[in-house]
């Protein structure tokens, strides 16, 4: 790989989010050389961002790549016409485009995983109501509609019964002149959600995390144990098994998070996919003696992998949201300094807004109980 | 505190060394704005250096001063004078001038330790080669000179048993019109070097790390081991009191080391003092539950301190020294990954020259030979 100036790659990151802005950290210790593609002035990648424009505009990604070695990204919603012109252009992009599609299309995604075996749950893709209707029907009288593209952190997804609660979703398809289709998928009856976390090197190295519990609070990540504490043995050796199987089956490189059902009857059904750090690696910051963020950095550097073994028995992490009754995290962050020394607050210098994800607290330690109460409180207390 | 956008705390480190470059991942996590005040372009600090320019010219400093909340250093070379007049005009400055003083000037802190009644080795003030020859001729014939300022890393100090060896310092002192001192000290009898880091904040809150044993080679820190394997609880003991007395009686703001000799006579005695994060304390970015990079920012800040306590049982830290037949970190990168995936890497992104310290490696685990002998096996793979 080519490298900038005292021999350290340059690692080029479009998108100014909070997971750009935690890759600055490792990126600082491994000696990497990282710059961010912010969208706007003030983002929570600021500190790296030495480009602000719009990664939908071609000429603005070709730039922002000419001054880096690698590219890669805090969000799948770069265009893929410029991520594979970006490549014929002889950059190198992980994920590579024809693994990012995957996770820009939950269509694409269900299509490749049925293709590699994976279990997931029944699902199809649906072009107008009365195949929706039917679906529905089929399957218990409710189900989980989904937009293919856009969605993230429940945006993009509604539990129905009748298929005229998602009109807008298909009137706004027909709009957009590609047509197209909605994603349906049975509504699993899991009893918790699991993540599996994996980074794959473009030369084939893979590593995973442990397997992590995720609590959800109205479609939004709330929580993450780690490691899941254990119900099932065979479980977690299932879930990795997935996790390898999709990172290599897709080819995916970087860090790939495998979101799952643990269903009621004991299956493992994959949920969701998403080709970066993830919400749910948050916690191995500090609770694994390689982090996601470095491991992603790692991973698109092609350089070899670090250690994923867990740095305490257990860690949990705990998001802060925005809402609307609250000042910035600063209002009551002394005071929770003050009243949790051991707990590890991440603030993403983020304006707070309902449900806006704005920063984190992870608690490492050795008994489940105490640490899990520990972070509950820390990030309560900004609230 | 006054703040900046979102309410966060912006902090101004002068100097962009591997400190300033360090501070960085923790402001980072924090949600602290950080900016540095770099020498030169390229700096280690680079990432976060928002102005380039000279510290010791005061328009420089004062205009840095202006963009931000609270001053800190990377180093102890700003003119008191300067520090002074910023805080005339009511800018934060930590830790603060009368305080920084004792580690800006040798001879000051000797007195000032005399003064606390902590135990140092016999020492005096010499104005010319008569007297230091008869202090030499008083302590067994050899004794250690130094500069009272500027030394660091081995450099103004000199182990002498002839006073002429230090004529040039003598001509030197002479010849900057202040006149002034050499130090002189007793050569002292040690068993092994410890170092306590202690930090402080304005408000009084003091949080000290477990004592390092620290290792040096020709003058410079080779490798740290946290905590100092205990031969004698008194001692250690014995450091962490001495470390208190000294962030209380000096008033220190921030992270201060106290190097020490345990000396064969079973006296601890003060060596240096350093007022800011230290190389005896690189170990805690991943063997502490908060390391002192964070921690600094968070007493210069007069923010709540974090818990000190182990992440593990033990944490070695070999330093990465740059020398004439090796190329930058780089070369030799993947390799030291690939083969110690648990190990630490730090690089500080430094040009290398012989001696000069361009990175680190920490390991962290159960068992200390165990881990010593993989922390050096990873840092003499760069070599």
């Amino acid at each position: 790989m080519a490298a900038g100036e005292h021999g350290s790659i340059r690692i080029g990151v479009i998108g100014g989010g909070q997971l750009a802005r935690m890759m600055v950290p490792p990126a600082i210790h491994l000696g990497l050389r990282i710059s961010v593609l912010a969208e706007t002035e003030g983002s929570s990648a600021d500190r790296a961002a030495d480009a602000v424009g719009d990664y939908r505009d071609p000429e603005t990604v070709y730039a922002f790549a000419d001054t880096v070695d690698v590219v890669t990204f805090d969000h799948e919603h770069v265009p893929r016409e410029i991520l594979r012109e970006l490549e014929s252009r002889g950059v190198a992009v992980h994920p590579r485009p024809d693994a990012l599609q995957y996770a820009q299309d939950k269509i694409l995604m269900r299509q490749k995983l049925a293709e590699l075996g994976v279990p997931v749950p029944a699902w199809a893709a649906v072009a107008n109501e009365e195949v929706l209707q039917a679906f529905i029907d089929g399957h218990g009288g409710r189900a989980v509609a989904k937009t293919a593209r856009g969605g993230y952190d429940g945006k993009g997804v509604r539990v129905i019964s009748q298929a005229d609660e998602v009109r807008d979703w298909f009137t706004a398809l027909a709009e957009d002149g590609h047509g197209g289709h909605l994603l349906v998928e049975e509504l699993v009856d899991f009893t918790r959600e699991l993540s599996q976390l994996v980074a794959r090197r473009p030369s084939g190295e893979i590593r995973s995390w442990p397997v992590v519990e995720t609590v959800q609070e109205g479609g939004v990540c709330a929580e993450v144990i780690a490691p899941a504490p254990v119900a099932d043995p065979a479980t977690l050796e299932e879930a990795a098994r997935i996790g390898r199987i999709v990172a290599e089956g897709v080819g995916v490189t970087g860090v790939l998070a495998v979101e799952m059902f643990e269903a009621s009857d004991g299956r493992v059904l994959v949920n969701e996919l998403a080709m970066r750090p993830h919400n749910s690696g948050h916690f191995s910051i500090e609770g694994s003696v390689t982090s996601q963020f470095e491991q992603h950095l790692r991973a698109v550097a092609d350089l070899p992998l670090g250690d994923t073994s867990m740095t305490a028995p257990v860690a949990v992490m705990v998001n802060v949201l925005g809402g609307p009754a609250e000042g910035p995290m600063p209002v009551r962050y002394a005071t929770v300094l003050a009243e949790h020394p051991r707990a590890k607050v991440h603030s993403y210098d983020k304006q707070p807004r309902p449900g806006r994800k704005v920063g984190h607290v992870t608690v490492t330690g050795q008994d489940l109980a105490a640490v899990r109460a520990e972070a509950r409180a820390a990030a309560a207390a900004f609230r």
